[in-house]
């Protein structure tokens, strides 16, 4: 029996209508580190966007589901360029200006990106990648910053506001379907080629519908937002559509993400709610411990992209600052967790909830999966790897123009699932907890032993400087655990002391370590995480001088 | 170019598995009369749900989308069948137990319906119809009540709570496609056969999406909503769906829905928000004012299904409870508009946009017709027909089985939108403020005039008790409109005068009517409204004494 709704697409179209007509009032406003801010309604954006989609399509001859990419900061004009974009059926390509130049090359290539919008601040990184990138022919400069350095031979080369002054504020916005992609991402794993995922209207409407909903962020015409997150990282976790589609106020730090201009803006502008990873937290906290301001409207700051030390939040919430977790992934667009406690419950009671990786939202299905591939129970104890499942999560990659879609069987399951990589465990009420990377869980006889906790104890020893744990192949058990241990300036600690206190601090018997080298640093990647890799080799190799217990 | 997200359906059994689980601490209570209402826990009520559609399925036979129906009161039975029977891939048929025999006779042997759940108070009224409603196998009982009423030979009668104990707490859920029927509700207009809209997954899904969103209403699980909006009369707003999605703790009244007991249950239950049409806000209001109840817990309270009067508003308001204006209709799921004031205002400043209908979500879009079928601005004067289009909007009627779906001209547009048969204005930034009947407007020389408007005009000279204003065929004109006026006793007032008072208060002079009649009483419907369609026919058939000016 079919139903007699109406059959309504759901695209970002409809975000951009809706924002620059219902709340058209509310505002953009861009830190350009002058005495000043720049202010635009979003009904001012919306008939900017409008006036970028007639000059795309008319200038540039932009058509179809051409790839138009963003080498951009946060700012009004990036945001134009997010409603526009999809809503005229190419896509928006967003890059990473952080990338070494080989892989934006890598990516903009795979992607056959025609146009880049770019930022004059950021046109000394995009000069030299140019004459490697044949498949784009406009670059659009918007924004402050010597243009002499790019040939203007081949791409052409448009000022963003000359390009888009004089054009209709019509337009005559295609019927879409809402499968249609919008959007595109490129994730950049330490291995292998960058993954692109490809965003469709769908996946953006009902994100950003989600992210408005009381159980997740919820924000409102009356709130105004911080946007730190890039918006070349994960669409600055959906922020530009999910808040012009509510008509939240967007504070957007362009290019000055230093703490003492967010602290500024902060104090200035007064936003009720930001989003940012916590080493933006870490660094504005030194800031305002330094050099005081009033940061105290900011009641509500979404943290997330790595694991918030608790000391963190509690040293925000001594300023009437709450940091809520979240956790997704470029895979899961990415609302996947917000750790919102329950209702009821005491400050003191809502802890043990607030530094879990939180909640799924309703559309984001959960399950974790043993070392035997079977579905496990949500007790907050089975420890598996999580996969998850929803209209706005990846189910495969880009395979490049004229391809299929990749569908790499350690990424996703036979049914369709997404397997995130991230070991945990679930509690009863649905909050979920971290413990490890897929990768580095140790899979010893059909159980698995969590390398970090393993770590976490061994480094809460006064003599560990520091301490990493990798699986090593073993005949018996399939996987066990080697401890490498850093030890402190003139500790003399022996391995069975080491082992009797992971005893002491609650390590189960059978997860203890045999295996012990000790080592004279961790060896870390390049952004200073531990490289358990190197590790691995190194022992295979025979380099480490292991003892066995 | 494909997206390379998941393609999830989105379903009510979704909405389902996720109250039970993340929110399954949220509760509904039920009042029960006694001393303590009922209390069920969203684990408990999703885990009966679950026993229901087993019970369904193996005891009643319940497959495909057989139609069940349900003459039921507001409380956690019913709730629980909202979310049995579409997730099992049935449709949930609601029954309108307010109408009279003949038309529920018609709608339950229109929909076909296999099985009825009913509540023990309402067998009395059940039991006469059963004779006429062959497609009926089943009747499920719950709740108290006389069941000696029912002739147990055909159909078979169940105890709810006998035939859910002891089935099992899975259920193999279908994959169902997100446009497939999940429940229907059929339009009790005064005019033709009665009307089904048959809600989707998808439309409901989405509907309970927005209701949760922040422009909408936006509860949280710390809130509890007292649904007084019966479930039979469009989903009880789409609240039992939308606050098992996000957590939000249900107070449902039963049968208790007089002033007393509903004044008691605000009182010890404390709700946060609460939804029902105007009528019962004027006897609450009364109650309270007679026998003082703290009801200030109630912050916010969604008033729909007609308009409401300022006076009462501004009752409330100083009671610390704010009424938000809501529009909508059985074909627009019914989410259509929400009163909430643009941010940044002062009480005063926020008046005028809480006194009219409100703005539209993201969800719904909107365009005002003219006389001449022109689409009219949005500049709060151009008064048009009200068309709506959106995904949980209807673009249809039921046929019946095995027919297909109704279309009427006058229902929908060639373009597929709904024609509300409401007229009114849009402001620039969106609200909508409803002025008339699309049958009930005089459309005069291609310009639309408000009846209503010439009424309250009116209706407010200190001589008329009553006016209704109907539009009469005029050879020049097309049509004008004819004021019918109702004086006070003893009053002479003559129509010279009266129109003189219209061009005082504010009509302009081409909608002044040249056409009066005194009568002794404004005919009225079953439901006290204006019965305009008997003074159209008095006039045609000469039986008014008209004046032409």
């Amino acid at each position: 029996m079919l139903s007699t709704m109406q059959d309504v697409p759901l695209t970002v179209t409809r975000i951009l209508h809706h924002g620059m007509t219902i709340h058209g009032k509310s505002q953009i406003t861009t830190w350009t580190g002058g005495p000043e801010p720049h202010r635009r309604s979003f009904a001012e954006a919306g008939t900017r966007a409008t006036r970028l989609a007639n000059a795309l399509r008319d200038e540039l001859g932009v058509t179809g589901d051409d790839r138009v990419a963003t080498l951009m900061w946060n700012n009004a004009e990036h945001v134009e360029a997010y409603l526009a974009i999809p809503s005229m059926g190419a896509v928006l390509h967003t890059l990473n200006l952080r990338l070494p130049a080989e892989q934006l090359i890598w990516i903009v290539n795979h992607a056959a990106d025609r146009v880049i919008l770019v930022n004059g601040s950021l046109l000394p990184l995009l000069a030299p990648l140019l004459p490697h990138l044949p498949t784009v022919e406009h670059v659009v400069v918007s924004g402050p910053g010597d243009r002499s350095v790019l040939d203007d031979a081949a791409p052409r080369v448009h000022d963003y506001e000359e390009l888009i002054a004089g054009r209709p504020d019509t337009f005559d916005w295609p019927e879409l379907d809402e499968r249609q992609a919008a959007a595109m991402c490129y994730t950049s794993g330490t291995t292998g080629d960058p993954k692109g995922v490809v965003y469709s209207h769908r996946s953006i409407y009902l994100h950003s519908m989600q992210v408005n909903m009381s159980e997740s962020m919820g924000l409102t015409d009356r709130d105004t937002t911080l946007v730190v997150v890039p918006q070349f990282h994960v669409n600055a976790w959906g922020l530009p559509h999910s808040t012009f589609m509510s008509g939240v106020n967007m504070l957007m730090p362009d290019r000055f993400l230093q703490p003492a201009p967010l602290a500024e803006m902060i104090e200035k502008e007064r936003p009720t709610h930001a989003a940012a990873v916590p080493t933006i937290w870490q660094g504005l906290l030194a800031e305002v411990t330094a050099n005081p301001r009033d940061i105290s409207s900011m009641a509500n700051v979404t943290i997330g992209g790595a694991a918030c030390p608790p000391s963190l939040m509690e040293a925000y919430d001594k300023l009437g600052v709450r940091l809520c977790h979240a956790w997704g992934m470029t895979e899961t667009s990415p609302l996947g967790t917000m750790a919102f406690p329950p209702a009821g419950l005491s400050d003191e009671e809502e802890w043990p909830y607030r530094i879990t990786q939180g909640r799924f939202p309703a559309g984001v299905e959960a399950r974790l999966i043993g070392p035997g591939g079977e579905v496990l129970p949500w007790d907050g104890e089975s420890a598996g790897e999580l996969e998850v499942r929803g209209p706005w999560i990846a189910g495969a990659y880009y395979g490049g123009s004229g391809s299929e879609p990749l569908r790499p069987e350690d990424k996703f399951s036979a049914d369709g699932w997404l397997k995130t990589g991230d070991v945990g465990v679930i509690s009863p009420d649905g909050y979920l907890t971290l413990t490890d990377r897929a990768k580095d869980v140790i899979k010893s006889g059909g159980e698995w032993i969590s390398s970090v906790e393993l770590e976490n104890a061994l480094m809460g020893h006064p003599d560990v400087a520091e301490a990493a744990v990798v699986a090593v192949p073993d005949d018996r058990w399939g996987e066990r655990p080697l401890a490498t241990v850093v030890l402190k300036e003139g500790a003399t600690i022996g391995y069975e002391a080491l082992r009797a206190f992971l005893a002491e601090s609650g390590i189960a018997r059978w997860q203890l370590p045999e295996r012990w080298a000790v080592i004279p640093a961790v060896p870390k990647t390049s952004v200073g995480k531990f490289d358990k890799k190197v590790i691995r080799k190194q022992y295979a190799a025979g380099e480490l001088d292991v003892t066995q217990l």
